[in-house]
Formats: structure tokens, sequence, C-alpha cells
């Protein structure tokens, strides 16, 4: 089964990726990871720390010559402000992030313990980890992409931007909606036998662990409560040349958990980010006494890197999926019997 | 760690469900269990089946005198309608359901060999699993309710019923939102140290995970999208008698992917049932002509029956992190351990 | 990912079991499951129960017209003996028993609580799961057998009859050796990429999971601690008609944590049976004053059943890692995968 | 849940390990961790390599001011020789190695793709692993030890010396038996109401695991085979000061699947190194002619080190268990769940 453990925190020495059932023979290009890396540090609202670290993922284990080996996947991506041991202590968390929960939960004194790894900077080892499954889903012809949609309802390009500085100027955040796509996932991914095998659970469960992420829906999502079934249900077709089909995709693609042939699509809500540079009422743990929550190196607004992010979690659960239908070990092995597959249900 | 599993179809002789990793030591009241197993037999727009039905859960492992054992408990659901093996082949599967994807992925040449398990007729065995889940929580004075809050865009039960006759009349059906609700859940719960223990994850995975439902929101949930950070988060204050607060919930209770002592709050879509009297354009898979979908007994809608499922995957969720935290075997021992944390983080 | 859990106490309602991710399209033969259960009540030494249990397997869930679904298998073994809440308490742990860890551990004050779960009873759910996965493995023509190998030392049948005569006259206990054989298992089963994917750890992890086993070996075993490599490392050949090939099988199947296409040939070691009908020195667990250990309704050697037993959890490994090697979901899809692959390798 | 992943290939850039679930508040010494790879690295009959590596382990993530944050723990042991892209490609497989296996499984033309991962190098991530869990272990006062018993047969220490020499001038290899003891571990871990929370299943698992092991026992192990019930169990004692006790420890500290409170005693048999200066009969995987196995730099002994990743495969094991049992997240609130139970046992 595909897996992976990720490690770091946001000012040591690097953050750790380990991805677990990967199969032998895939070519890995290390310019595509750290592009993706890349594209995780780009988009409008992204603070200092994107020009100080310019990430690039080492592949310390797994391949040869550039391929992989069957063997774990090791991706580290170093930090360079490795300044953990001499920041100054926070005694004033921030609402909105894991802090004040962080300190009670683990019965800490000094709330850098907690924002250290709760920190969205984990998730580019989920990038490059992504990046990974989304190299081995190419080779399936399967893509995942995403689209920013809105920033504080801003639909277009010149409103966000404008957005974001108004934000800026107000020393305030701001959030948004965007969407994933997965293009060409054949029908039979996932599965409605048990609760925890269905695939829109999965990719729920990996796009809600993005910081930040509050809600998604698939396809019409939250649209479908206003509908009627006959109005919203995607009809069947059928044609020679391409099999089943559908006239609509209400569904984004995934129904009774199961995908069906068409597109996967997920939208989902980033809230804006926690840390203000004119911090909100807090507390003093040290004395209870009212504060302002302490301020961090931050951004003003992260949807394009949440959906970046979210790419890489989605292309994670699909590739969990694809191998645990289509078998493990040998890419030319589940190759044939992804061909096979298609041939069968054609 | 707390899991479990179910089986059963949905015309087979029953439905089972094994929850492992409950402690030892606690009560279980059987009429609780029915009474929640009846909860989801209810609501407007539920169909004849519900009347043949009358679930009961039958406890056949795990109790001693009804004191639970710290061995696993077995749940069985009995079905009255146990005609599995003489009800008709389905050759036109229905939009909106399982039915073509699960054909296509396992190879079978009847659509009833996958709707008999992707019926939400499996739901009953959750409801079970989670009634006991509640019983825990109880011991811990955390209580999980839920509400209809609309059904096709009406949002007062008069309405709500009226939409419902409406959807009968023209053979079709209806969907909704419903909110679920987590009281006096302890700050500390769930994790931000990996993706997998993030309790707001956890949580989109069980709730996605219940047939029809296509999306989910935490606390403002997609309202966070039009909003400033200094408007949405919530602040924190301290006072002597009840420690740490907030002047507002907007977060729904998980900050970080931890519980923060607020309430959790989720809002999820239901889609219309995708089972219709008057069916959809479908295609026969034997011809591959054009067909209209297959008719089987089914609801106008069900959104109550989904609240009450929700209610029972979030409390086994909730159970989950609460004995992850606290520790398992003794009930007795798992409520010290408990009480003493509540002191240290007062 | 194929899985299984079990419930039940040894004087409950039933022994359940779900066995989860079997693939679709496999016939199952009932008569073949009560005849492995049959087989697990035999043999010397066996008790009274023996000849009230009778074990049948009632399939509950994942099958039509005794083809499996996909879905998950329940399995039922109804005890006749129900009387769990009549039988009287048990204050005195049998050494050898987990009766006093168990007390400890759940904090309970009736050993009855502990060796109702603890009970060896439970495996027959076990045998039940396992002979589902045998008649799986029977398609891939893969074979699971056992064998006794000795009993309190005696090799052959009259004297291990002879001993367990001998220790029933002096109200004692035997134990003993068997053995498990799995033939015509193919090379690449298992991995060596880590430690939880070794295909011999997995075994071993099954077969010590028997209540009594204390040990095991695999091939050669202890016997490799006295020999020198050049003496023990099984010699590579290949001919044109039968591949790659050994002249000698002492790593008993598997090198490095992967099936390398001989036998597999796993010995392990039973305990005698901890109830006696001469009790050991124990202590009253309410007055702390020396006591004899209870007498429960028991065995006095049940090597034999041990052994039907390991049958069927080995036969549980290997189903697992042949569908995590050749996919999931349809028999006729993996056993295409299976043969492509036999073809590579030849 | 503890658990953790490592990767590295045996002449790659580095070893990683990841430790997920340790809780936060444990001061960690590193040259502890260091002290137990050198201790990995010794023995008689260790080859040239281990001059070569002498592996230090850099922890780069989960700690600040040498304390755990309760996030995950990265560990890093840098290879000396990361040659593994320009080392010669190895064509006949050793008997006795995943070479083979490992060669059909995963479809590779080069053995080297193989034995990069399959080489116990891997162990060393493993031993930096159970070096953290030895350091929790010991703020509860459990100790892990280990003993080597015999190699090649012989028991005492300059009779070992003489067998390796031997084998060294045969250009052979040698094997034996080592011993892993586990002190003050409490009475409770572990379970038996399920199979795999059996604690000596999973410490089976862990030692099998472990390359070149192919045997193990706890307690008497197979010399329960050989005798009487009434010989073996061991007998239940009281005392007020001791609480309870036994007269004797055939059972290694384990029933029922469940620490009852007296040391763990495993022992388990490692094979000869499988890699022979004087190698075995292979064949040439080219063009299949009969050859001899590939020759790699190796040891002649390995049993001493095969001891101490035991003793690390054994103290993750507990610390998972005893985690399970008394709560995770923060070192203090386990310690008082620990003395507090303690104190409820006594």
């Amino acid at each position: 089964m595909l897996r992976f453990l990720t490690a770091g925190e946001s000012h040591g020495k690097s953050l750790t990726a380990i991805l677990e059932g990967m199969p032998a023979g895939l070519r890995i290009d290390k310019k595509y990871i750290n592009n993706e890396l890349k594209r995780r540090q780009q988009g409008i609202g992204r603070g200092k720390r994107m020009s100080i670290e310019q990430d690039e993922a080492d592949i310390i284990a797994g391949l040869k010559n550039n391929i992989s080996l069957g063997s774990p996947i090791a991706l580290l991506v170093k930090n360079k402000d490795t300044s953990i041991e001499s920041l100054p202590p926070v005694f004033c968390p921030r609402p909105g992030h894991a802090d004040l929960a962080g300190l009670l939960k683990y019965g800490f004194k000094d709330g850098r313990n907690v924002l250290e790894r709760a920190s969205a900077r984990e998730t580019a080892a989920r990038v490059a980890v992504g990046a990974v499954c989304k190299i081995l889903l190419s080779e399936f012809k399967i893509s995942v992409s995403s689209k920013v949609i809105s920033i504080a309802s801003a639909e277009v390009i010149e409103e966000m931007e404008e957005k974001v500085r108004e934000a800026q100027v107000a020393k305030d955040t701001v959030g948004g909606i965007f969407k994933v796509v997965v293009d060409n996932v054949p029908a039979g991914l996932g599965s409605y036998v048990q609760y925890d095998r269905r695939l829109d659970a999965s990719l729920a469960q990996a796009v809600i662990s993005i910081p930040g992420v509050k809600g998604l829906e698939f396809g019409l999502g939250f649209g479908y409560a206003s509908s009627f079934g006959s109005e919203v249900h995607d009809p069947i077709i059928y044609s020679k040349s391409k099999g089943y089909g559908r006239t609509s995709n209400n569904a984004g693609g995934i129904e009774g958990g199961v995908t069906n042939g068409q597109e996967i699509v997920i939208q989902a809500v980033m809230k804006p980010i926690a840390t203000l540079l004119n911090p909100l009422a807090s507390v003093d743990i040290r004395n209870k006494k009212v504060a302002r929550g302490s301020v961090e190196r931050s951004d003003i607004c992260a949807v394009e890197s949440a959906a970046v992010v979210a790419e890489a979690v989605v292309a994670f659960a699909l590739a969990q999926a694809l191998l645990e239908k289509f078998g493990s070990d040998s890419l030319l092995d589940i190759k044939e019997s992804f061909k096979r597959y298609l041939k069968r249900i054609s």
C-alpha cells in the first residue's frame, strides 16, 4: 500500500518525506519536482520567506540513475533559515492557528514548539511527494491540475490582486476558493464496499488536511441541496468509440465512492491566513492577561499555493487507489494490467 | 486503536459490524442503540422499506451483563427482507449511484451485485457502531447531535415537507443540508503533526463516506472565502472560571487539525436520492441501447437520516481520537487520565 | 488491502468474523469451510467441548449464490453453550494463561471477563476466515497443509497417543511441534523494501498470534546456528522446463523477506495447554492467599488443532501478499495478472 | 499510534528514518543514539565496511534544544560510500539473499537494484529509531538488552572467535543465536482481544523482519514441546512488597499475548551471512548458465549486530504498546498515567 510520512519544522534543518510503495521502473525527473515546489511558492499574496527559500528537493533514497527501485523514496527539502533554536518564544497564541490547542495538548510553555510543525511550510514535503505521484499517474495519462476560483470573493485576476493589496494595506489577510481537476481517470478507482475504501472520502481527508482548508465539495457540491434529482444526476450514454459516458458531470467524477470515468472535480475553501500583522485579541499564556496574537513572518494570501498542495495530496490518493487496484512492484506489470482493464471495460 | 468494519447486503441475511478497541467497563444500553437505529429510519421523505424493517441491533459479542469486556463488540442488524438471491437482475445502471462504476470495476453482469452493498442500508451498521461510541463519549460528557438545515432550499419544516410532497408527485427526489454539532469536547484532540492525525481530516473522511454526501464544511466554511482574516478568526479570551475561550466560533471548533475547546460544527450537503421512480436516461448494459435507469424501492428524501448517520461517524472519529490521547483498556483509567488532563489545561 | 477482524466470547452467542478485501467472482464452498472447522475440532487430546460444539459457519454477508461480491464476507459460528452470563466467576488465575495479566490490564474483578475472549475458541473464527483464503489461493494452485511433528517429544502416532493418555491419567497436559507447508507459491510475494512488508515477518506475526504458540522457525530454522554458510544456503539452478530452482530448501521458501519459488516451510511449537485438571499454584485475587488455578473445561493436547489454525493464518497472510502484488477487485483480472507474471519470470 | 518508515540504499546518499508518534518532552541524547549505532557496527566477524562507515545519526526534525516536540523525528545516517550509480551490475544472484526473488519480483535486469535495499545496512536506520524508543522506555525504567548465546554452536567467547577465524580462512560464514531481554516491563502491555494486538505477535514480526533471522522463541520456546504442563507453566505467587510474581519464567514474560510482569525473554537464530567469498553455485541471469554467486563486501558473522538490531525493534514494539495503553502527546501526562496504573495493579 502506498503511504508516506513527512517530518520537519519550519525553521529546522530540513523537511523530510518518505514515500513507500512506489513501483520500480519509474523515471523521476527532479526538475519536475522542483518546478512543483516552485509553483507552491508562487502566487499573489505570498510573503517574504518565499524569496528566501526557493525550495529544492534532494532525493536521497529510492532511485538509481533517476529510475525508481521499488524501495522507499526519501526526499529532503532543506531550509535556508534554520534558526529554530534561537527564535524568540511565543506566548500569545494566534487566533485561527493551532497555537493554543497545541500548547494545551502537549503541555508546552512556548508556542513556538507548536507553530514550527503546525506551519504550512510542511506542505512543501507533501508537494514533493505529490510530484512523484503525479509522475506515476502521468504514465497512465492521468493528470491533476488546479485553478484559483476566487480570492476574497473576487473572481477575476485583477480584482483578486486588488483584494490582496487592500488586505496588505490593512495589515490583514484573505482566503478564497480553488478547484482541483483530475483528467482521464478510469472508472473503477475506490470502492463502496467499506467506508474507508471510498475514494471521495480519501480525497476529502487529503484536501481537508491541508492547513487552512475549511470545506470541500465534489462536482455540484452544495448546489445539490437546491435541486431535484432529475435535474442533477448525470444521464448515462454509450457510444462505440468512447464507451460509456455522461451528458453532464455534476457528480464530479465520483459516484458511490468510485470514479465513474468523468473528470474528478473538487472545490475547496481556504480561510484567510491566521497570522495578521495587525494581530487579533489573544491572551498571554504566562499571566493570562489580554494581549495581541504573536506575529510571524507570513503571507497575505496563499490560495494559489494551497491549490498546488491540493494537487499533490489528490495525486497521492489517486496513486494509492491505482496501485491498490492494479497491483504493485513493477511499473511495466502495472501498466499491462491497466491496459487490459481499460480494454475490458471499454 | 479504535477501528470497525461492517458487512452486509441490502437484502442479505443481516448487517454485521465489529467494533474493535472499546475499553472495558462501559455499560451499554441496548435501547439507546435501537433508538438511534430508529432515528435513522425516520424523517420526512423516507420510503416504504422503513416500515418493513424497524431495525434492532443484537449485540452478539463483547459484553457480559451489558458491560463491555474490552473485547471486540459485534453487532447484528437482521434484515427482514432477505431476498437477495431471488431479486431480479439489474441491467440499467442508475445515474447518481455506484451501479455503472461497480459493474465495470468488479466485472459483473448484474448491477444487483453492486447495489446490494452500495445501498445506504449499510449505514444502519454504522449507526449501531456510532451509538456505542456515543455511549463512550457520554462518559466524558461529550455529546453529538444533528439538525436538518434545509431540504431543496427550504429552511422551515412546513416548506421542507412541501418540497418532499412536490418531489413525490413528480416521482422525483430531493437533497439538502444538515449540521452536526459536538458539544463539550476538550481542546487537544487530533494533531497537526502529520496529515492523517488531523481531526478535521478524519471527520471529513467520515462524513464524506456517507452515501450521497457531496460536500462538507467546518464552522464558517465556504463563508471564509469572502472575508478578511481580522473579521473571522476567533479572538482568544480567558476567564478564571472557564479558562480559555473565544468570542466567536467561526473555526467550528478545530484549528490546525486540533480541537480548540469550542463546539465542533460541521455542515454537509446530501444530493437528491439517485433512485427515481421516473428514471433518468441510462444504457442497457446487455445491448448498450438507450434505456431508463432501474427502479428500486427507495426514498424521496433521506437528509434527516444522513444527519443521524453523520452523528454516528463523527462519534466514532471522536472516540478514536479520545482513546488515542487518553489511553485504552479500562474506562476508569481513561476517565482518570481525562480528568487530570482537564485539570492541567484549565 | 485484505484484512479481518474477529469477535466473540467462548460462551457468548457466537463467534463472528468480517473478512474485507476479497475479490469478486470467487465461488465459496461452504462445505469446505465447515470441513476446516471440523478439522480444527479433531485430533488426539481434544476435550469434551469438541463433541458439544461441532462448529458450522454461516456466511451472512458477501455472497450471492455462493459467489463472492467483492464486499466484506461475514462469517458466524454459533456457540451451542452460550452461558457466559451464568458461569461462575474466576478468582484464581491459571498460570500459563492470560488470566492474571488480563485482570490487571483491564481492571476486572472476575477472571471470566478475560478467559472468555482469551480462550482459543476464538481460533474457530480464524479458521473460517482462513478457509475462504485457502479457496482463493486454490484458484492460483497454491495450497497450504500442516502436519504434527511431535507431541511431548514423541514423533510417531502411537507414541503421541500414549503421551496424551499418560497426561490424561496424570491430569496433566502436553504440547508439541507442528509444521505448515505452502506448495506452489510463486517467487516474489512479500518484499525487502520495508520491515513490515517482509512476508516472513507477517507469517511470524500470524503464527505466533495463535494461542499457545511460543516459537517458530523457517526451513532449517535454529539448525542454521550450527552450520557454515557454504553448507546451508540453497544453490541456484536453472532448467528450461522449470525455470529457476534450488538443489535444497533450507531457507524454507523465503529469502530476504520474499518468496523464492520453493515451498514455504514453517515449524512452530505449542506449549502444553494451560488449564490443568490438577491445577498449579496460584493466588486468590480476592484475598491474595495461596490457591490452585481455576479449572475450565479444556483439552489435554491441541497441537493438531493449532496446526489447522496455523494453516488458516498462513493462508490469510499469503492471500494478502498475493492481492497486494496482483491487484484486487475481480478474480478474473487478478488471475490474468498472475498468469502474465508467471510467464514473465519463467 | 507510534510508527516508522526507513529509506535508503546501501551505497546511496543516506539512510533516513521518520519516527512518528513520540510524545513531546522527551530529552534525546544524541550520544546515546550514536553509541547504539556503534554497537551495531561492532562484534566479532564484522567486515571492512564497518571501519569505513562509523555511523552517526543526524536528527533533522522533531527536536528543539534536544527535547522532542511531539512532531515526527527524522534521523539521517549518511553513507560515506555513495557509489551506488557507479558500482558494477550483479548478474549472479547469491543463494541465501533476496537477489533472485527481487530480480523476478521487480523485473530488474541488474541484481544491484535489489541488494542495495535488501542489504542489512538498512538496519542502521532501525537502530537509530530503536535508540529513541529505548530513551522513551528508560523514562519508565524499562530496559532492553541482548547477548550472543552461540556462534556456529560455540557458546564461549574464545570458541566463537575461533569459529569465525575458521570460517574466514575457509572464505565461509557463520550464524548463531542471540537473546533479547526486556527488564522491568509492567503487566498488561499487548492484548488477547484481537490477533494483531498480541504483543508476542508484534515482537515476532519485529524480530523476524531483521535480515537473516530465521526463527525465534519466547522463554522456554521449543523446549515446551517436550514437557508436561505441570512442569512448565509459571506458578503465581503474591507478596505484599512485590505484588504478584512467579516462581519461574518459562513463558518469557508473555501469556496470552500480554506481558505478565516478568522479564520478556526472546531467543532468535541468525543464519550465516549469505555473501561468501568462496561463492555458491548460481546462475548467470543473462544467459542462464551455471555461475558462482556474486561477491559483495561483507561480514563473516553478524550475530552480535543482529542482537543490537533486535534490541532496537523490540524497543519500538514495546514503546508502541506502552503509548497505546497509556496515551500519547505529553511525556509528563503519560508518566502520570503509568504511575497510577502501577499503583492500581500493585
